[in-house]
């Protein structure tokens, strides 16, 4: 096995956020749940839209996020998603390349357009989540090539896409390839949606040791095991996962990992602007750590101090340094 | 002469900006001139896009940037320009009509592409912007009704779309409009290169009294009066003007009319982040209080306290709530 060319390549939803600050009151009449993720089609993306307050677009995708986290860190990364052949995949595109990250995907001529995510910011910085899937998932299986992931140390995975089908299909072909190439596989649930969907799926890789690293909220975890105490749902996954990574927003977050625990507060931070991405930053600093070899207490740190770099502004991807913040918090 | 319908109807460049963090090292090696504002093409974008780091994207347009300020302060607008159908005409098109601006220019079929400005942001807040005028320059006349002017109480002209053939034929046609119908017109300077080359055009409507507000930074001053020394711009102009506005970046600004004079100093601001859109909410306060009827100082003071929002945060159009702004502001 030669030295990996890639800390980490991922394969993910390729989306462009449309991010506008909304009232409780407009979530409640738009018939949203306050923080959550819903796809939606054409018609409810036009009709959402126009009832949406003047926006910003940020390049956003879950992985895609994570990815650029790592790639602000010094991580070696590249990515596998899919855009339509129109402006927003010229911005997408744009994006991850300007951050460093490989990105060879062709582009997909024709409807439908690049997928785009409405993201609703009420005052108290809660995101919710509206996703026009459109070419992102058309992944197509022969979009992967199985040489390049036997390049990457890890393979990462986005829950969010195991939903569409082609994409699905490209991401178990992905596994096998990482598996026979002796690659770990790190995997995240994303949202409880894709668990009530596709939870049988998840628990039988989980069974046949196809997941080296599972990432999950609260939620995702008591929807995966069926256990509603946090600490019941720890105890059913913690031996069957080499590493278990769980968030709990302000609460911090934990992680096991072949027996041994650690855990981690939240970083403190001066006003939570917009939640969008903090999963997905979160898993950045953590996965660094791990490529790094740190240990689990130091993944979690970074972990956290990406996190808290992400919801004190605006978008998914970060704006601050992300190496001189960790240099300055971490001793 | 019926009740206006609009507070301000404007023309001008329809925008989106994508702005980015660049270093100073990078503005010198694009050959760029520091702060400054270039007309690029097709190639140029391409070329200064693939330099930029990963980016953001917002509406932008320098009279659509005033608009979105004086329509955040409660004024009614009205704004014309020319957008593409494409999805950045889409971008520009949402955010303008979400910000309660009516805008009913239809947008213009094939080729070119919406307007974008590529904004590099140094880490002082300077911007220094990169402009494909794309199909904003193809604003035929025939998009502007008189009858829409007529309900304006202030036309607002945008110099930067002076420069292209259709919309100067466009904008001398609605300032006929405006003073048929007993209207005023404001007109923004908006850079030094436009009095390069209609400097003429601009002396001679304002011999004319073809102009009632006139707006413009120092080094714009020098290069319509030809004077170097502040002062003596100022008295080259000031009788030809019922109102002239000087802003004077982080010295405050001047305002003289009907030979009243009065100042006011930079409004206080913990950090500059990004400068882009300063003299457009300048100019949106200023001609709130103006519409409103208020004093010459009160009308510097709101220009002021908007350019001071606009400035704390990326991007030209506002963020912050800028009625409660003034409300806690203005004594």
């Amino acid at each position: 096995m030669h030295d990996p060319e890639f800390d980490v390549l991922a394969i993910g939803n390729a989306i462009v956020d449309v991010m506008a600050p909304a009232s409780d009151e407009l979530i409640s009449k738009l018939g949203m749940t306050r923080g959550g993720m819903m796809l939606i089609d054409d018609d409810q993306a036009e009709s959402f839209y126009a009832a949406m307050g003047p926006a910003r677009e940020i390049s956003g995708g879950s992985a895609a996020n994570t990815l650029a986290g790592l790639a602000a860190l010094g991580a070696k990364c590249g990515f596998i998603g899919q855009v339509a052949q129109d402006q927003l995949g010229e911005v997408f595109t744009h994006d991850i390349r300007a951050g460093g990250i490989a990105f060879e995907t062709p582009s997909r001529p024709g409807d439908p357009s690049t997928a785009r995510c409405l993201i609703f910011v009420t005052p108290d910085g809660q995101r919710t989540m509206n996703t026009y899937l459109g070419a992102s998932q058309f992944l197509p299986p022969e979009a992967l090539d199985e040489g390049t992931i036997a390049k990457a140390a890890v393979l990462y995975l986005e829950g969010y896409l195991w939903d569409p089908e082609e994409p699905r299909a490209a991401m178990r072909k992905a596994i096998a390839a990482a598996r026979g190439a002796g690659r770990k596989v790190a995997f995240t649930l994303s949202d409880a949606f894709v668990i009530d969907r596709h939870g049988d799926d998840f628990r039988a890789m989980i069974d046949a040791g196809d997941i080296d690293i599972l990432f999950a909220n609260e939620n995702e975890l008591a929807a995966l095991t069926g256990k509603n105490a946090f600490e019941d749902g720890i105890a059913a996954l913690e031996d069957k996962l080499p590493v278990l990574v769980v968030t709990r927003s302000e609460k911090g977050a934990v992680a096991v990992a072949g027996g041994a625990r650690a855990e981690v507060p939240a970083e403190p931070i001066a006003k939570v602007v917009d939640t969008t991405g903090a999963g997905d930053l979160f898993a950045a600093g953590f996965l660094f750590g791990h490529v790094r070899g740190q240990s689990l207490e130091q993944c979690l740190k970074l972990g956290a101090i990406c996190a808290s770099e992400i919801i004190s502004h605006f978008g998914a991807r970060p704006e601050a340094d992300l190496k001189a913040l960790i240099a300055e918090r971490v001793a």
